[in-house]
């Protein structure tokens, strides 16, 4: 098996050894005496687990800063939906590519994505060599053959390799109904996926479900209907009252805070001392690149935490080891990946960072400097499952998926 | 005088070549042909405004991540005031020349600081030739005899160059007494200095000014003792009355939004609608590191614009193109530098961006993707009145100041 050694490098403020074998880290320990494939110096570096994006649209990079600063509907109708009719496959596949490159260069290694056209999703990560669940995402509109065929398509799906699952993803409570909402939840459980769906974004979805649903709320109706669970995958949870927090809580519902698309498109302020109240799963996601306007967990970690704070009146609210913890490990564990902390029989995924970048300096606590300082260009490499990414800010064929990715006129 | 022809760059979607001349733009034109000193290749980059930080504490970075995520008054007197005590003009010295090396990898070339051992500031800030005003700093409780060595300071300092002057700095309204205020705004005018201070920062700030005078705000207060003009540079303005934006608006007074550190000690959101209804003259500032944590210009300008839509429920507030003025041409506007944009007579402050950074791509809107998607890892090469700060990413001395930096222990 392929090994990799990593000399002298900073783990939690102690030097150590990191030996790596296949997909997994095999040792840490002081002066690791071995014959490796490769040796990487990790002087005046440290290594920290990499971040998993719990919910984003990948292929809508391509439509980076393509209307901004405009009325929801407006932007909606005028600009992402034609541009988004337009997509060919190809292009999803050159925009999932460019995707992975700036993930990469920002640390992600695994992402949850929802879009169209899943099969060359797939095509791209992997091509890519990152961690993904490519969503199958279903709205009712689109209609009966679209959803057989994506039923089909989960039904007989074989991943290519332990990097790649797929999801089930009815969109939204607003797109999807309540028969296909349970049919698609039974499809998750008899195929053992994640089931990932909008939840509670807008102050309009609760307030049209509570005015269709007997006053319930979007969360006290797909309750209602038996489609949470711990395996259900919820996006946004911005308006969520004391009784969603405790479904949300006692069902085992992972939801995913997205705090800069939530701030761009006003939706509202995630509220972190009721999900801390009610000890609720939480991860982070970035959303798509069009309501970001990028795919950096770095820079969302920041503005969770940022946002709780002014929003609550609390600065020691959402620390930054807390909101660490949702965009590295709570997103593995979310996902059954044994990753998301770097230690002995966990699989090898790691940012080898720059304790000699500016941002860095000086080190009186990683985690602070990480959350509310650091900025991409203090990661040098990549690992994930033991591949080498990115190596001293290389990532091979950049040049050619950058390229393709220009030259994709919407 | 030397010159630079740089060849074949994008500026507003426009390919041309600009010819610098001395310390100024000589010409922007397709197809210059001229020997020059130095020549810049263009190609796949962009010319863009740079940064003026118009509120910053910059040694504090020696402070970064020095007790994050505490109730203001413990973080203040457990950790930043005993630490404050400590630090020696040598190392703010070093502390400032670590945050010129980060303003400079982030793009700014203008700071208008307020600090303790002014000498020490303008001595690393002569060193490496950005732009600064260094703030004079006074809070009536250090004494007597340090006030008049500052006042003694302020009518004798001959700036060593134009690139540099100082700033009279009465701390905020309840450091600094009624009679100084004006003592201090008179020794501004004679001198024809910029009058910096904090001012509404805090509900806190503005309920025991109220009590103290007559029910009169921070700003009412201020103007009643007659010490704002024009020439008065207010930092924060988190709490402002219709009265009070009235007041700063007919007055010319300069506000300065921090929105990190507004958002991370939980004082605020500024209110923009309220500004943009008076038409105040507003620019942006990262304040002190230790409440930040970086003094990253970028990283503020998306702070601000999706603090500014969620705060207010509001998408087509601040946007991309209202808060980059604020971070560039407004802040050379209300310091008198003749830059601040990129045209012909203006002084030479430029950035050269890579137009092949993944997160600059696609191209629909330069601005858009500036504000919301790029970061620090997007700037190749920093210039400042016609002086090359940063080529390629490379600062020359940069390693000896962070190793200097890093050895400063506080």
């Amino acid at each position: 098996m392929k090994t990799i050694l990593i000399k002298n490098i900073s783990l939690k403020n102690r030097i150590v050894d990191i030996l790596i074998e296949g997909n997994t880290f095999k040792q840490i320990d002081q002066n690791i005496i071995v014959k490796a494939d490769k040796i990487i110096d990790g002087t005046n570096k440290a290594i920290i687990q990499p971040f998993y994006n719990m919910h984003t649209h990948s292929s809508m990079t391509l439509l980076r800063g393509y209307g901004d600063d405009m009325r929801l509907f407006e932007w909606l109708s005028e600009y992402i939906w034609p541009q988004e009719a337009k997509l060919t496959p190809e292009d999803i596949y050159n925009g999932t590519r460019l995707a992975i490159v700036e993930m990469i260069r920002s640390g992600t290694v695994f992402f949850l994505d929802m879009y169209w056209h899943h099969e060359a999703i797939i095509r791209a990560v992997e091509e890519m060599k990152v961690r993904a669940s490519i969503g199958v995402t279903f709205i009712e509109e689109r209609g009966k053959t679209e959803i057989e065929e994506n039923i089909n398509f989960i039904n007989n799906f074989k991943p290519s390799s332990d990097l790649i699952t797929i999801n089930v993803a009815p969109h939204a409570i607003y797109t999807v109904g309540k028969d296909l909402y349970q049919e698609l939840f039974k499809v998750a459980k008899e195929n053992n996926l994640k089931f990932n769906t909008h939840l509670s974004e807008t102050i309009k979805e609760v307030k049209d479900c509570r005015e269709a649903n007997n006053n319930l709320t979007p969360t006290e109706y797909l309750d209602s209907i038996g489609v949470l669970d711990h395996n259900t995958i919820a996006a946004h949870c911005v308006h969520l009252t004391e009784h969603d927090a405790e479904i949300l809580s006692s069902r085992g519902v992972t939801l995913v805070h997205n705090p800069c698309a939530n701030m761009k498109l006003a939706s509202g302020a995630f509220n972190v001392p009721l999900v801390n109240k009610y000890e609720c799963k939480v991860c982070l996601g970035t959303d798509g690149t069009s309501s970001n306007n990028n795919l950096s967990m770095m820079e969302e970690m920041k503005f969770a935490a940022l946002l709780a704070k002014v929003s609550y009146n609390d600065t020691a609210l959402l620390s930054a080891n807390q909101v660490f913890a949702w965009a590295t490990k709570n997103g593995a564990k979310a996902m059954g990946i044994n990753s998301g902390s770097i230690k002995e029989g966990k699989l090898a995924d790691c940012l080898i960072v720059d304790l000699n970048s500016d941002r860095l300096i000086p080190n009186h606590n990683l985690i602070s400097n990480w959350v509310y300082s650091a900025d991409s260009r203090c990661i040098e490499t990549v690992i994930c499952n033991g591949n080498i990414l990115m190596e001293d800010r290389i990532i091979p064929n950049e040049a050619e998926i950058l390229e393709k990715a220009k030259r994709t006129i919407i």
